[in-house]
């Protein structure tokens, strides 16, 4: 990695050119999943379980099988059997018998939606029809869906053989507590008896949705020389890829995955769903089968954010300073451990710096769809807790909430409370920012109304990216990929290279790619594409610089240390006059020695973290609970803005799935564990007509581990708005209201109205 | 470039695995162009002029505009007019203004099929109905087929402009000669007064065509932004687009060519024909227009092999050494000037080391089809001239006509005809080879028998290529490459980099993408691709040998110096035990530093020429005239073959073309110039049922300019045939047939019979 770091003098980044994507998503010609049309594809159709937990007795899919269309019913005998194995798959560690388990329930359902079974038919209205014609004998169990039921003595368990994983120890009993970690950073007891002011409070959040528009979707082709080929929506082409390998026990070069336009995935298009499903019904049929999950399958049975149960307790001297924190966090895994709680615990107190930090994270099993990432996994729901409680603190001490945050704020060098030290970070710079905003400095005005600050920290990823780019004798340049582009992904890495080559944006051509065609390349999450795969690219344009200053030394008839490329031209040291052109080099191609290939494969070290600060006014109606938002500014550091526009739109799209997460989503169940509200209609997000603009301010603290200081920008948004939120509230009605979401209903209940 | 050539020990190259391709072949899965089925596809089809030269007085479409379901109408009007300029495009020199009139005729037409108008419509028979209302009224032309007839003073003109470029300097007057040229070595006229034998006779061959089994098709996709999408059946991919390029006067960067599976080319799948027109179509229509032309259109209007008139003399010593030759070869360009004269003039003596000849080359053109390459342009005219000749002197010394040749054989550092020296050449072990055949050394027996022999000499071809190869974390590669495959390349190239790499050739995953995707290279033809893309391939394996030492360096704790790689293995110099395999250290890329990617692009210079001495037995029915070939043996020197099975494929398909070229294929025309044959019922191509194994040796001489010292090996087995069939027909009936096809009617004429 280069030292050198760029502040400014950028011909291209930080600029707002139009997105390379941009006119096919417009005019309708992108390709998405449902786009796949294949010669001879036929359609499929998941079998899912009615009860939230069940042993599976038997399965009769005589019926299904009889019906005229249907050309084949597969349950899970049809997945080879895998071990119970711990695997590390992509950016995360998996175990792969429960990788292949909630593809398609062996022997026990453990979720309302779980599937039984799966259906290939030469209509999709014919595999539904099928599906409800397969018989499954279940035997009900009694479902757990809370935490702390969960973890009771007692409590239903999901898996008679998981047992507590704790401190590098593994528990004797089973539980559905699946792991249990603690983190200490000085002594907290000493830490609150040094504290002044200590405020400690409990906290739930609900199960939400990732909500994304394009549901999951597979077109699965099994070749008849046992490779599959597998069009889908993903975020992660090459993270299918690894765990359709294991389910399938397939090596990786025998699965080719292609990955087409993406409508949204916001963590949860990571995960396998129907994509074995598909490839093993292909196999059976010798067709391609096509599989699109409905609104409501979405909803049941893709990974949802985990809910969870918070406490945390926090104390600060009188004059401001936050001397001990304590948080015990527990999160729901769903049917199958891996939640998001060590994020959380990662998350909760990163933006200060505490002397005394005690952390325990336990992850639960309930009988719920398995958790899945969800933008910044983990760190809103512990977010909420913390921010709450500084909130509270800030109004005992009577201290204004930023100026108390500013106070405390981390800055690097500081341990996290996992441990690690921060690097260079614009914490206090996002908290300047919002103080000094107008919006801060505006009047409130009027009754019910209240305005609330909450700040937010997310680590942010790195990961592996590779790129190529090709140079075109016109003098432009395409640019192939790996990353599935969420956000402009793609364009902000052909900014990148083109800043390299003193190119315009529109001079690159980015293309995103197949698993077969570009080097491995871990998926777009973790807010590490416009960091890593954009610094492949910038690798991959410094690859061309060398080709070309060879190149122009041969034209210059002079050594190659004598060309140096500067303001976009090679130019002979000797007489710096005589110049040449990217596109003059690029034209002369074919005659200095061939063809221009740039090539790149990174795996960068230096991640920048991501902070920010939000403000927020509410006017809440005393009468129908319903909150108002007046105003909402959000404040981050984007290390370097690539395309300011983009860094703008992932700050309001984090901050408006926030607000839904803080006032109104929610996955209702019944008693038996049924997931009640599988539709849109009735799982309540915000539409346009219930937010103002948000306002962003983009702060720039370069990251000096990248060229451009670039920061991952996409998760962090969505961390502080609950809990600016909540406080906001809190100042309009005078009631602190401790779970998530904070809809109509617990407002008239705070307001002791309900 | 390594000038490191293994001569054995191969892993991969020398075997015979079966072909990446071939399972998607043989199930009918592989697409080709006529597969290509975009949603809104509309279809073109284009008029063609009835006569073979006229002047368009005017063209009304308004008929054919008004039947519904036609979408637009096109004539030349609505391509950018181009001016009078040449071009290097991709591997030859085009003229622009040329390059245009040939694919939509703008004032003249200049053969029978010329192009005049494009329609398009919502199905192929509307479009063809379409095409046959279009009323054009011609001013008809006398029209001129022959060369020496164009030759001459008075002959109809077909360009006004074209005045005849020779030895540097430019006619006054307008001919239809395009061009001529002169190459002396020695003094001719001193060496044929050493001569005691000289023969001299003048020949002609017949346009013949290449005859592939798909024809030419394109789908065009003009975007809303003014970029072009092409995905036709090409042997260049960027070939298309730059012509398409300058057609269309669009930078390369806009148009993006997908290369489908070809279905044949032979040299006839690099010119522009319906691409232009189904892009412009498109355009205007606002839809994907796809083009496919008929078996009719094919022969009529597509690139034939030029027929020629030639005329040489060659005398030798008693003793058998050759001392003077002299050549005038006339090839029809036909209506734009471009034959392959140059590469006949370069051919006709190079199996030999002659110290005195004289070669002039005439390109001339004619009311034929613009003439295209058919694998080894032009030598196979050529070659029938020269090795019929040797043949003569042969029987004038009693000599064996092998015997002879090797006498003469041209050898490393002899020059050729057109001036530079041979490099490092297989000529005579090829010769030899043939001499020690058991066929050679077999009696033939039976009246109206005869063995001809012929050598033949093909330069090949270098150019540019790019490869670039992901490692799989299974420990496989997949090899990106721009070369569309024919005869096998994909495994050819696929099997060099896994000798590089020390995997088996099924352990590659080869790819032919785009023109986006992959770097600049040049097409399938000239005999280039197992040599320059298989020495991308190489390079792209180094690539990834080198970036595989510094990661096993990591794992054993040592300077890169330290580690070494051979058999497969990559090994701790200082313990030779501690061995890495590829694989292990693919498993572990993730963990040493992310991907690896190996790139390379490739300019070659140390291009190996091909020498093949062919032996044929025939027997000639004096009844009908029908020539039965009784046994055919081909040798050739491959330098290397790569894939044993491929190379001879490429012989057996060379030499069946050459028998139909000698026997039987001529395109017929009328006294007005229209062709009169124009299907495969009257243009007669060899079947399995016309042809005896062919069987074939393999020699190699392995060029020092290659890695493994890899020849060209596509073209030269079809320059031998014609003259090795016209001698063994002359040993069986006694006479000369010097005209091509020897057809029955030909046969039974030089038997007194017709």
């Amino acid at each position: 990695m280069s030292a050198e770091t760029r502040t400014g003098g950028y011909q291209v980044v930080g600029t707002r050119p139009i997105r390379h994507d941009a006119l096919d998503k417009v005019t309708g010609r992108a390709l998405y999943g449902a786009d796949v049309h294949l010669p001879g594809t036929v359609y499929g159709k998941v079998a899912r379980s009615p009860h939230a937990h069940a042993i599976i007795r038997s399965i009769d899919t005589r019926e299904a099988e009889a019906m005229p269309g249907v050309l084949a019913v597969i349950t899970a005998k049809d997945l080879p059997s895998l071990t119970d194995k711990l695997a590390q798959l992509g950016e995360s560690v998996v175990n792969l018998r429960d990788l292949s388990a909630n593809v398609l329930a062996p022997k026990k359902v453990l979720y309302h939606g779980h599937p039984v079974a799966a259906v290939c038919a030469v209509s999709t209205h014919v595999a539904e029809e099928a599906v409800k014609r397969i018989q499954v004998d279940y035997e009900v169990l009694p479902a757990v869906l809370d935490v702390l039921e969960a973890m009771k003595e007692g409590s239903p368990l999901l898996h008679q053989d998981l047992k507590t994983h704790s401190m590098g120890k593994t528990a004797e009993k089973p539980s559905n507590v699946a792991s249990h970690f603690q983190w200490k950073l000085g002594d907290v007891e000493k830490g609150f008896a040094k504290a002044e002011v200590v405020v400690e409070r409990s906290f739930r959040t609900a199960t939400v949705h990732q909500g994304y528009i394009e549901p999951h979707n597979t077109t699965a082709r099994w070749n008849p020389d046992g490779s599959v080929t597998i069009w889908c929506s993903t975020q992660g082409p090459f993270a299918i890829r690894s765990q359709l390998s294991e389910v399938l026990k397939l090596p990786v070069s025998k699965i080719k995955v292609i990955p087409m336009e993406i409508g949204g995935g916001f963590g949860a298009k990571f995960p396998l769903y129907v994509h074995p499903l598909a490839a093993v019904l292909a196999k059976k049929v010798g067709r391609p089968v096509k599989m699109t999950l409905s609104r409501v399958e979405e909803l049941l049975a893709t990974g949802p954010a985990p809910g969870s149960y918070l406490w945390a307790k926090m104390g600060a001297t009188r004059d401001g300073r936050l001397v001990a924190a304590q948080a015990k966090l527990v999160y729901e895994a769903g049917a199958y451990p891996g939640s998001a709680v060590g994020a959380g615990g990662l998350c909760i107190f990163s933006p200060y710096h505490i002397e005394n930090t005690l952390i325990d994270g336990y992850d639960v099993v309930v009988n719920k769809a398995r958790s899945s990432a969800y933008r910044a996994p983990g760190a809103t729901n512990a977010a909420f807790a913390s921010e709450t409680l500084i909130d509270e603190i800030c109004e005992k001490l009577k201290m204004d909430p930023i100026e108390f945050r500013l106070k405390n704020a981390a800055k690097e060098g500081d341990p996290r409370a996992d441990g690690p030290k921060h690097p260079k970070i614009g914490c206090r710079e996002t908290m300047e920012a919002a103080r000094n905003h107008p919006h801060y400095r505006s009047a409130l005005g009027g009754k019910f109304r209240g305005r609330g600050v909450a700040s937010g920290f997310w680590i942010n990823g790195g990961g592996q990216s590779s790129a190529v780019a090709n140079v075109m004798s016109d003098g432009t340049v395409s640019l192939i990929e790996g990353s599935p582009d969420i956000g402009g992904t793609r364009t902000t890495a052909a900014m990148q290279i083109a800043e390299v080559l003193g190119l315009r944006a529109e001079e690159v051509n980015p293309m995103v790619v197949d698993t077969d065609t570009i080097g491995y390349t871990d998926g777009t999450g973790g807010s590490r594409t416009t960091f890593a795969t954009g610094l492949a690219a910038i690798e991959a344009g410094r690859d061309i610089l060398c080709q070309m200053k060879e190149r122009a030394a041969k034209l210059f008839e002079l050594p190659v240390e004598d060309v140096e490329h500067a303001d976009g031209e090679f130019r002979n040291r000797k007489d710096p006059k005589k110049t040449l052109t990217f596109k003059a080099i690029a034209e002369q191609m074919g005659q200095t020695g061939g063809p221009i290939v740039g090539r790149a494969t990174v795996q960068p070290g230096g991640v920048g973290p991501a902070f920010a600060t939000h403000v927020v006014d509410v006017e809440v109606d005393p009468d129908t609970g319903k909150v108002t938002i007046l105003r909402y500014t959000a404040v981050q550091d984007a290390g370097k803005a690539i395309h300011p526009s983009y860094v703008e739109g992932q700050m309001q799209g984090g901050v408006v799935q926030g607000i839904g997460w803080a006032l109104n989503e929610e996955f209702i169940y019944d008693e038996q564990g049924r997931m009640l509200n599988s539709s849109f209609l009735d799982y309540r997000m915000p539409t346009a007509l219930d937010l103002p603009m948000i306002d962003t301010v983009i702060v720039e603290v370069p990251n000096p581990g990248h060229p451009y200081g670039v920061r991952g920008v996409g998760e962090v948004p969505i961390v502080p708005p609950p809990a600016a939120l909540a406080n906001a509230i809190y100042h309009a009605i005078g009631v602190r209201i401790p779970d998530l979401p904070m809809s109509p209903r617990r407002i008239l209940e705070a307001l002791g109205k309900a």
